[in-house]
């Protein structure tokens, strides 16, 4: 009990800590004027040290070894973050504190390298520090277990339970059922709503508009707001803090309005997670790839549904009477669910997203496995868009060097992208015997489905795997035959 | 040297704690959503604590101490500095903490029970709080200097180097001089302009002529910003990171604009002191007089010149063309100015300003010495309004519960407001004889003023004192006589 005392009250002090911290990333990204840059560092810097010295303390880790020592005794809760708490230390102190140094100077480096490699076109000046991150992130896996593949010790991290194993498995079946079919999608695919896609719309009015989806979306505003920042992202600190920003592009109204529905299906998520966790470790979300699978579902079952333009398209024209005049919600609906294949990940329509996923997979997966070397990135990567999607980009600009991740020595996340799509399937169907959902998508009942979701998935926060989430949720484990069935069915209605 | 550093080390240190806190009151007073303040007071409370701990640590004391003890040998800035963490330390560690922790705690309840009590107009269930509140400050200020009058010290910490000699010169001077002029100019004041004053301008058009008036006050949009709140205020961590705020009343449009300016004063102070003091207890204006002669002397001296609204009328005008129609610059200069007796502080004009704040510290000295008690307050308020103003409060709520000061333990700060725009007058006739100030105002030459304030003024933070800021830009020893010839210069020119 009293260990149990000293754990939860050490866990407090570094949730202090660690909530200053985001709430000065959140001010960052939103509005900080940049030359406050500068001082912000110093502080933050030191302030993240007074947290890394809590968390690697021989007190803490006394506290934490004495709880392990006897998990069998703890109860659920406690023992699952227990056991949260013993592999994020074990993570931390197995690496020498000489390499996390060099590893973080590495990384920050490597931001300016990617930004400016990209910026050139020039693959060559950035691919000697992807080969160092990889380097790292293979050497602190095996610090954490030299018995284990190093890419499932990365994978782990970000989707608690998953591996190449089951990775493999679902690619396999993306690659063997859903390619051949986007193909037949893209072949009658058409440009008849370019105009009207890219058309000016007012960034006042969209605004506007996506205001008007926080209600829609019944998204409660005495625990959040919505602002913008240059890349749409939800921030939380408890589910009685959360926030979502989206973006304002003049000349393509889309990027708002399904970046607020997709950050508000996070923050919904979020904000519905019982407040009891709030001082323990199993609050927030439980993991990546079902985080993503709300989002995912707000953005594109909800939110891209015939249904809902059926209901919120008579605002949208209010709004937009010139852009819309003559468009029916069908047409809407048709619109907004334009598929193509494209070569930026970010800019990819439901149907192809996960191909830009499964590429980006395969590489990582020979990457990590001393298969492919960085110097043969480029070619693998524009051979797969041919392959799988037939078109080439014209420049690493616009291939290879396109996303963040691997300069911030992600690796690992990718796959959890197209996972939460394929969660999303899975409890998609699971929904449709309990729920009448698009009637109550069409009649703006969008409270019942947060409340189913919140009664099934939210309110857990991270005191389920996400593992336990999707079998007791579905009653069955993973399986990615629904993610395709769900992408067949709604593409073969709209193109074939 | 060793004991130097360690001082600079333990300085930064705190210095980070307080930059995340005050990011958090930041965040708080401008969109942190109503649910967030619950765990928000949880973690804040906590680095609050350990903020609180390294400023009365043992460790601290032993190096301020040590150098405080050899002080005639640092340098002049560390000097400074070593003498304010000295004083700052002595009057902290000076008090027990039990009744340190019990006077916060009094403070937090008093805060909530002056606004019922200005809510219901319930004088008598403030009045035992503010009793206790006066009877602490007096201990307190005893433990620090059991020598000297407990008002003294409680002056001093507001405004460094004043004390109730100079004040009671300072308002004597006032009452003697300023309140027959003020009389005088009531009788005669007009109302012609209270339509044009109190008509609906759209809150979104003034948020417009607030945005253009940052660029006309020169502000550095690199290292600051603006945004709305519930009361106006300005916020800085560094020269760097300066924002402030105003607030948009459809029916008084003065608000926003003058808040602004009002604003941009302070903000423009701090965005002009030099980066060197950054690290050091010398960043940051010098004290609250000083601060608020800068924020005076934008706000009326320049923002409610004739020069002004002759060059920025024309903005007003197409923002507002309705609202405008057949008014000349001449007409808003004279709008902008409208002296009349008023009952509240903060909505009081120019000119009556200071007759406001004579009569609060009159009140703060009589309840500080014993010779008047809180039982006696409303009625000496009320004859204290009817004699100097001729009006009489109809209520509390409009009279001696109108300000939040007293409540959160801030006696000897009124005074300060006073202070500043008689500092202000004082600078401005120096200034006059230096720069061609309308004719820089009216050819919108702003940057000009800045610089000569920055020269004089701003760049040197807290290195010097109010006293010696005073005595080196004007060349003599504050004088009210100043602040009384300017106010009857300029309401002599524009109603007499």
């Amino acid at each position: 009990m009293q260990l149990e005392n000293k754990f939860r009250e050490m866990i407090n002090k570094m949730k202090a800590y660690v909530y200053v911290l985001q709430l000065a990333g959140w001010d960052s990204n939103t509005e900080a004027p940049r030359g406050s840059f500068r001082r912000r560092a110093e502080a933050l810097g030191l302030l993240s040290r007074e947290l890394f010295s809590l968390e690697v303390s021989q007190e803490y880790q006394d506290v934490v070894n004495g709880l392990f020592s006897k998990i069998d005794t703890l109860e659920d809760n406690l023992k699952r973050e227990v056991k949260k708490a013993k592999k994020s230390l074990d993570k931390t102190i197995n690496i020498p504190e000489e390499e996390f140094v060099e590893y973080q100077k590495l990384l920050q480096m490597s931001q300016q390298v990617w930004e400016d490699a990209k910026e050139n076109d020039d693959y060559d000046s950035f691919k000697g520090n992807l080969e160092q991150i990889i380097e790292y992130n293979k050497k602190f896996a095996l610090y954490y277990d030299p018995n284990k593949d190093p890419y499932d010790t990365l994978l782990d991290d970000f989707e608690e339970g998953m591996s190449t194993k089951e990775y493999d498995e679902f690619f396999s079946q993306l690659k063997n059922d859903l390619v051949p079919f986007v193909k037949e999608v893209l072949k009658v695919a058409d440009n008849r709503y370019d105009e009207f896609i890219n058309n000016s719309f007012d960034p006042k009015k969209q605004e506007e508009f996506c205001d008007y989806l926080i209600d829609v979306m019944k998204f409660d505003r005495t625990r959040g707001l919505m602002k913008k920042s240059v890349h749409p992202f939800t921030w939380n600190t408890s589910p009685e803090d959360v926030r979502f920003t989206t973006r304002y592009l003049e000349n393509y109204v889309f990027s708002s309005i399904f970046a607020a529905i997709h950050e508000l299906g996070h923050a919904t998520y979020e904000q519905q997670i019982s407040t009891d966790f709030d001082t323990t470790l199993l609050n927030g979300g439980t993991s990546m790839g079902i985080h993503e699978s709300q989002s995912r579902f707000y953005e594109n079952t909800i939110g891209r549904s015939l249904e809902f333009w059926e209901t919120h398209f008579d605002k949208f024209k209010e709004l937009f009477p010139k852009q819309t005049k003559g468009l029916t919600p069908e047409d809407m609906y048709k619109a907004v669910n334009k598929a193509e294949a494209s070569l930026i990940r970010v800019e990819a329509d439901e149907l192809t997203y996960a191909i830009h996923i499964m590429l980006r997979y395969d590489i990582e997966r020979k990457l990590m496995s001393g298969e492919t070397s960085v110097d043969e990135l480029p070619q693998l990567w524009n051979a797969s868009m041919v392959e799988y999607l037939g078109i080439r980009p014209n420049s690493n600009s616009d291939g290879v060097l396109q996303d963040v991740h691997w300069s911030g020595g992600m690796i690992g996340y990718f796959p959890t992208y197209a996972l939460g799509s394929a969660y999303s399937a899975q409890i998609y169907y699971t929904m449709l015997k309990e729920l009448d959902l698009f009637k109550l998508i069409k009649e703006n009942q969008i409270e019942k489905i947060n409340d189913w979701l919140k009664q099934k998935i939210h309110k857990f926060g991270s005191s389920k795997t996400p593992k336990e989430i999707i079998l007791e949720v579905t009653g069955e484990e993973f399986n990615a035959k629904y993610y395709i069935k769900y992408l067949k069915e709604k593409y073969t209605k709209l193109y074939l």
